[in-house]
Formats: structure tokens, sequence, C-alpha cells
């Protein structure tokens, strides 16, 4: 019919783009096994700590994920949420912390107490994404709850020390630098800046020191004085504060520096290191690029370092009650890491810390891998933080009211596999795959048999799969898989019960150096017995 | 003011409630740390076949996942999704074989080909939960993509076998069932189904077959013919095939007891078996009480079972193309896996396998635990499947238009997980930690040096971080942490260079058996010279 014809052919649904969600990104192979082999490492020190793993799921609602209540039409500011048909809002996690304070509350009855857990896993944002910033990562993190004590932030430096050996970082290669929320308050104190009517001020002073890693020493000074005019122009309004109350912030924040100061006054650095013979102070201070703090050079540098700062942050707290508290907090903390053997040449007092001194309650701590490598452009650069963490003891008190003190650290896993793949840089890559050619499809079981043999002595090993016509395409295959030797079995070697190996490294090699002649003898080709070939590639593998 | 007073004071928000969201759960200590141990076998099996892992992004576009296109309000139906602020839909996914899909399409230029992965990790299902149904789970999964011939199938049904033994399921103690859908439309042919008008049929057949593990073979005989009606009294109408049709598709689905049959009436089964004296048949076939199907007791019955069952298919689907395809592919996958030592006993052709038929377009497999056990009543039951799988050739054809061949499997995690806890039954959990006391807590800096020293020597240990007054809670402690050892070391033996050893594993032996005279010798603790206490420690954790 005539109306059949006219009537438009129905549109095809258009195929689906086959595309990672924006921001979210697929990790391959050797991606997958270095992240799981370093977050092995790192449990293995956890848990060797009386640590037990946790998992929770990776949905919460939005009520007990807190800082994100349904009182907005779409409550999805920073996490990804959504509505139920039962009208309750569900949202993925966005860090391992708000799950463990539910986790605390939920079982209080059951757990042990203390509670040291750790969780590793991935959390979600729902942030703008950007280059290497990705909606999805991977949090690692250990925390103890209902331990009062410094003991167990004591417990969380050592740990991280040993973790960050643990997963292949040398020591001397990292620092771990512990400030203390306490002594702030009582720097705050001494500034005139306590009482409840200087919330606000206090609240500009944390959110100035914070950016002291980016805007350095004088810009805090400007931030917390009568203003700050960056490059583009823009100006921030100041805390206009008393240049008193600035100098004893300052103080505070230097405290690490001065204390190296006073050493290199005193000879006690020269003695120690061994310097440029100009540039003697610069390059003492500026072993940390980035903050431009004082990493000590030895143990007793170290040692002296820590006895210093303590008693230059003694000094600027003065008669304050809570800075003093905080002193001897710090004080403790080196007493008790230096009983296990945790000296001042891993883990330092360090005021210049502020990362987090807004969040935490007490004592706070940062790792730091401090070896320089060369970017893109030839430049020196350091890593830089690697993990962070500190006392808060109200991490219940949403859910039960009661104040459960908790202290905890988190591991950046990205950063830290970055930090290890440049460590690593010229390492050969695991290379163990045999891959075992396809000359002649009828004896596909023969082939079946050969890898089946060398998986069982524990050796990767697969057969060719695609098309075997031609036979160019297996080699090829072989090379994109990154293997070590091909398998060869023809009709000829077949009737002599022989295999030929392809050394396919070797060959690469000599492809690049020897000629044309010398490469016509194949020398990284070569013959075995079929009865042989595990022993063969057993010891192959072993001396690669 | 009196305005002010009259004023209601602001209510407060109601604390959150500290709960996991409905139909979801949290993993505690040793269930991580079992699960972990079981996947890093499976991951271990896989690796050696050849197999890549790959990790997505637990997210994906509603477009990207299929099924559930945006064209409704809300396209949550199985699915969690939520729209994001550029009006595009994201979802959280519902298994590990669409993520596949799209990887193998979005990469498609720069993968190996063909390309073997495996991925493990959790998956959402948007479903009312119930009793052991939640709604995160894990799933692992291994596919090869790209590989068009029966030895990839072949090579998974090897791996589940080496995975299931990795794993701890000993052999004899499962078995690997291969059907083919190939067979199943040859039969549908030879039955006057196939033709392009007989869809809905095929369809009612499809979902009648699929009912066989719960209806047995007379209920699928009903809902092929005139209809059934169940215990309720419900009545589900039928497909009202030809007597001939619903034999032939019985015939099939029978065969492999058809074998079973063959090889007693020969008295081929009763030289091999040792069956009781009466209902000979029954214990013959009954090993598997779910299907009812054969399970063959040695490697000669399963060779025969298979020559048996191979003969029996071939006269089923006769002239049929399509049949004599898919019972050659059975053939070959046999003579395969017979090549690489994967006999009968191990992996046998059972046409009774339906699970996916409808899904699959080639080979399917289904593996079955076969070893009993006891539930809380004392009837005995069996596991029945942990995994399954087979060949599915459109793969990406969503994506790109282009038929792609694969094959994979995947592995109930949660149902092999509880099969091995009902294995392991009765052994004791690894119990290795050592909890440190705090006698005199201004000595804690002497208690972390001892956890220390115990740790360097890789043994799990921790000091006591909660209030150490009460001596007997630190014990309490102890005991809910279930550690092996407690160290006490108070003023005297601290003078004495000494500690003392609770064995509280012996402990609580003894306390069940010795009489109080006998108990008040406190045989289960000792004392041991400071020095002494690693050794002494890895002495007794070795002989536990």
């Amino acid at each position: 019919m005539a109306d059949t014809d006219k009537t438009p052919r129905p549109k095809k649904t258009p195929r689906p783009k086959a595309q990672t969600p924006k921001g979210f990104r697929d990790y391959f192979g050797p991606e997958v096994t270095r992240r799981k082999e370093m977050l092995d490492k790192i449990a293995e020190v956890y848990y060797r700590y009386g640590f037990d793993p946790l998992e929770t799921s990776a949905v919460e609602t939005v009520e007990s994920l807190g800082k994100f209540l349904p009182d907005v039409d779409r409550p999805n500011d920073g996490v990804f949420a959504w509505q139920e048909e039962d009208k309750d809002w569900l949202a993925l996690r966005y860090d391992l912390t708000a799950p463990l304070a539910r986790v605390a509350a939920q079982y209080r009855d059951d757990l042990p107490s203390p509670y040291r857990r750790y969780a590793m896993g991935p959390v979600w944002r729902n942030e703008k994404p950007g280059p290497g910033r990705f909606r999805q990562f991977y949090q690692c993190d250990a925390d103890t709850v209902g331990a009062p004590s410094v003991a167990a932030d004591a417990e969380i430096c050592a740990m991280l020390a040993d973790v960050l050996e643990a997963v292949g970082i040398a020591r001397g290669d990292y620092i771990i630098r512990v400030n203390n929320r306490k002594v702030l308050n009582g720097v705050l104190e001494v500034a005139g800046l306590s009482g409840d009517d200087k919330e606000a001020e206090r609240g500009i002073v944390l959110r100035a020191i914070d950016k002291l890693d980016r805007l350095g020493i004088e810009g805090v000074r400007a931030l917390l004085g009568a203003g700050r005019r960056d490059e583009s122009g823009d100006f921030t309004k100041g805390a206009n504060l008393a240049t008193a109350s600035v100098e004893k912030i300052l103080e505070f924040l230097g405290a690490n520096d001065a204390a190296a100061q006073q050493l290199y006054d005193a000879g006690d650095l020269l003695e120690e290191t061994d310097l440029p013979s100009d540039g003697l102070i610069d390059a003492a201070f500026s072993a940390n690029a980035e903050t431009g703090s004082f990493v000590p050079r030895s143990l007793a540098q170290g040692q002296l370092q820590r006895t210093s700062v303590l008693r230059i942050l003694e000094k600027i707290v003065g008669i304050s009650t809570i800075g003093q508290e905080g002193v001897l907090e710090l004080r403790e903390i080196a007493t008790l890491l230096n009983a296990q053997g945790y000296s001042p040449d891993r883990i330092v007092i360090d005021p210049s810390v502020v990362r987090g001194l807004g969040y935490y309650t007490g004592p706070v701590f940062e790792a730091e891998l401090t070896f320089e490598t060369l970017d893109e452009k030839g430049v020196a650069r350091q890593f830089g933080s690697v993990a962070g963490g500190g006392r808060y003891d109200d991490l219940v008190k949403r859910f039960t009211g009661q104040e459960v003190p908790a202290t905890g650290v988190s591991i950046g896993v990205d950063r830290l596999l970055a930090a290890l793949a440049e460590r690593n840089k010229g390492m050969l890559e695991k290379n163990d795959l045999v891959v075992v050619t396809v000359m002649d499809r009828d004896r596909m079981a023969d082939y079946l048999a050969i890898v089946a043999n060398l998986r069982k002595s524990n050796i990767r090993a697969e057969v060719y799969l695609g098309n075997p016509k031609n036979f160019g395409n297996q080699l090829k295959y072989a090379d994109k898989r990154n293997a070590a030797f091909a398998i060869i079995q023809g009709e000829d070697e077949h009737a002599r019960g022989v295999v030929q190996i392809k050394d396919l490294k070797l060959g690469a090699r000599l492809a690049a150096t020897v000629t044309h002649e010398e490469w016509k003898d194949q020398p990284a080709q070569f013959e075995c017995a079929l009865g042989d070939l595990v022993a063969e590639i057993t010891k192959r593998l072993g001396c690669a």
C-alpha cells in the first residue's frame, strides 16, 4: 500500500559511544598489578600493627555521610547521589573516614575498643575533572578509634615510616613531619585570639596558614596583616591582626627553620653535613624545595633539631595551658618514637605542617618524599606529600552524641604509585609470558598440552587463539603481549620431538645491534627437546 | 525583649542514624581477609593462563551499559542511576561484562587480539534485597575476546578446574559440565521449530528448559505441552508443541542420564563403582541431588560417558547442520581437554546444563560442587553451581556493528566463599596476635619498644591503647581480639628484665578442663627473659 511506503522507516537507535564517563578511567594490566602489589605491602604492615581490615559498602545514606543533607532538591554537591523509590537519598562514599564514623557508631557494642582498622578502596568525588584529577580514586587509610593517648599517634607515625619502606622508599628518601593543633591553639591564645568573640579571626588565620605551602611565609604574613595582592593584581583582604600577633604566628610556623638556623649558628650543622662551600644555609634549608623546611641529614642533626624546636615552641606558647599541653604531647611522641627506634632522621617535629590543621584536634602528621627527580624539562622537583593524618576527637559524635577519640592516616595511593614508578624508572617490567604459536591448526591439542605443562610449573603461558593462518601476526601478537619467549613447533619439529624457542627480548636487543649477516644466523632462536622445554624456560626466566 | 522570648528555639537537627543502607553490608576483619585470599589465588591462576587484569571504573554512562536507555524519566530499573548536571545519565555497573564490552570497543586498536582479561570487583544491582541477597556483591570474571575457536572455550573450562583446586576444592568434589547452544538449535530444528515464524515458540521452549533445575524433567514436559499447574494451583499455559517435538527436546536434556543408563545396562557402571546392593541406579544417578544428573565416579566411567553422550546427541540432532556443528564442537572440546589432562572425571558433557542457554551462542559451562554438607536440620545438601559461563559472539556489536567472538566465565564469589567456609569448618582461625598489656602507664615507651621488636620479626603485635587502669579490661580486650598471647611486664618483672607470657588459647582450653587447684598454678602463664621474647613467641606461634 502507498501508505506503507510513505511511513518513514523507524529510525535506528544510534549506536552508543564506547566511552569511559568524563573524569573516570580504566586501569589495564600492569597498572592494576602495580597498585595491588603496593596495597598488599601496605596492608601487610597495617596488619602487623594489629589493624584489622574493614570493607564498607560503596554506598551510604546521604544522611549518614553528613555534610550533604537532603535539604536541597539534589544534594549531590561534591558527591554522587540519587534518590531511591522510597525517597531516601543514597550516595557514593567520598572518603573512607565517613564510613568509619558510621561503623564505629553502628557497631560500638561489638567492636573491640580501642578499634584499629584499615581500609583501602575507591572513593568518588563529584568534582570537575582535571588533568590527573579523577572522580574515582583509591584511598588507603588506617585509624585507631577509642585511644585517647598520644601513644596511638606515635604508633601511626611509626607505621607510616614502615609502610613507606615496605613499598620501596629507602630510609633517607622520606621524612615524616609532626605538628600539633593544640600548639597552634596556644599560639592563638598568646596572640590574643582565643575567646568566643574571636572565632571569625581564628577562621581567617587558619585559612591563611593553610596557604603556607603555596604562598610561603611572606604571603601568609600579608594575609594575616593588611592583605595580599597576587600576581594577577587581585587583592585578598587580610585579617588585620596586630603586628605582635602576626609575628607570634609566623614564629610558630617557622620554628623548624629557626631551630635549624640555631644549629647552623652553633656550628652543629657544618659538622654533620657535607654542604657545598657557598650557599651553605640555603642548601641546609632547601632540601624540601616546596616548603623550604629543614630536613635533617643525620641522626644527630635530627636529635638536635627535635630538642631545639621543642624549646622554641615552649617559649612561643608561654603560659597558655593548651599550648603547653600541645608541646608536651609533641615531646611525648618524640620520646615514644625514639624508644621504638624511629629516630628524627625519619620523623621530625615541624610546625610548618599546616595541612588539615583546621580539621584535626591534636597531633597532625604528613609524610613527604625528599628525593629529587627531573621533570620533562630537566628541572629537579620533589614529589612532596604522599600521606597525611592526625587526631580528630569527634568522629562518632554526630551519631551518638559521645566524643570518641580517633587518630589515623590516609595514604595518597596515586601519588605514591607515581613516585614509585619514578623511583623504579628504567627497571625492567616483569616479563614472564610464553606464547605458544600455532603452526598447524589441526594440532591444537598438542599446543594446548605444551602450555598446560608450562603452567603446571607455574610458568605464565598461553597458546595463540587468533586465526593462525598468518604466522607473522602470531609473532606480532607475542610482541604486543610483551612476551619473553615464543614457542614454535611445525611438522618437522613435531616429527623430531623438538620445539624452537624464540627469545623475543634477546631478539629485540640483537636486532638493534647486529649486522644483517649475523642476524641471519638467528642467534635469538634455538632448538630444544620438547621434554626439556619446561626446564629450559625455567632456567632462562630465572636468568632474565 | 518579649518578642525574642517567644521565638521558638531553633530545632536541633536530629542525629543521623548510623546504619548501612538497606541491602548493603559491611565486611569485617576475617571476612575481608578470606575473600582477598581466595581472589588472590584465583587471580594467580588467571594470570598464569595469560589473562591480564582490567579494572574499569565503577561508574558507566547509562548509554554504554545498554538495556537501561534514558528513554524514561528515571532509568534506574535494576541499576543505580543518576542524572548529571550536564543531563547525562550515569550508573553503577551491574556486572563486569558490560564494561568489558565497552572497553573492547573503546580500545580495539590498542588491545592485543585475542584479548584475555580478568576482572574482580563489586557490582551493584538496584533490586529488592532479600535474605543473603545484597545490592552490592563481588564478581570475578575471565573472558577471551576475539578468539573464535573452541580452543578458547576449552581453555576457560580447564582454567575453571584449576581455579577450584587452587582455592581448596579437592578433585572429585567438583564437576564442570559443558553444553552447547548450537546442539539445542539443532534439536529445535529437527523438532520443527526453526524458521523465522517460530520465534515465539522458541522463546517459550527456552524459558521452559531454563526451569529444568527447579521443575525437573516432568515440569518441563508439561510446560512444553499443554501447560503446568503448580502446587498453589496456579496454571501456566504451555507451548502446546507436538508430542514428537516435546520428546526430542526432553531427549536432549536427558542425554547425560540416558548415557549413564546405557553404561549401567551394559554393566560398565557396576565394575567401576562400589554401589550399595539396593537402589543401584538411584545411587549412580543421584550424586547430584539437585538436578539428578550423573556424576562419573572414575576416569573410565567419565570417558565412557563422554563417548556415549556424544553418540546420543549425534543421533538426536540428525541432519541438522547447526546441530552437527554443535556436537562437533563438544567433541573437540573434549579432545582438547583430554590432551591437557583435564579428564572427564572433572569435566563432562551434559545437556542438562541449561542456565544461560538463552543468552549464550555456543558452548556453555557450569561448575558445580558435588560434596555434601549437612544443613542446620541435619539434611544432606549440595552447594551446587559456583561458576558459569559460555560463548557470546556479539559482545561489542552494540558499539561497533562488528561481531566479535567472546567466551568467558564468572565465578560466584559469595557462594564459593560459603562453600569453602563449610569445607574448612572446624579449622582454626588464623590466630597470631600478641597483645602487650600496660601495667605501668609511665612505661609506655618500653611497651612500645617491645611491640616494635616483635613486629620487626614479622610477628603481629600491638600495645593496649585504651585506659590501662583496669587490668581485667586489658585481658578482656585481648580475648575480644582473639589474641594468641598477652605479654605482661610489671615493676618486678621490669627490674628482673623478664616478661610474663600468657598463652590465651591454652588458658581457655585448660579453664574448661582443669580443677581449681591445678588452675591456681597458672599452667598457661610463664616467665621469659625479655631478650628471649621474640624467639619464644616465634617458636610457640610455629607450634600452634
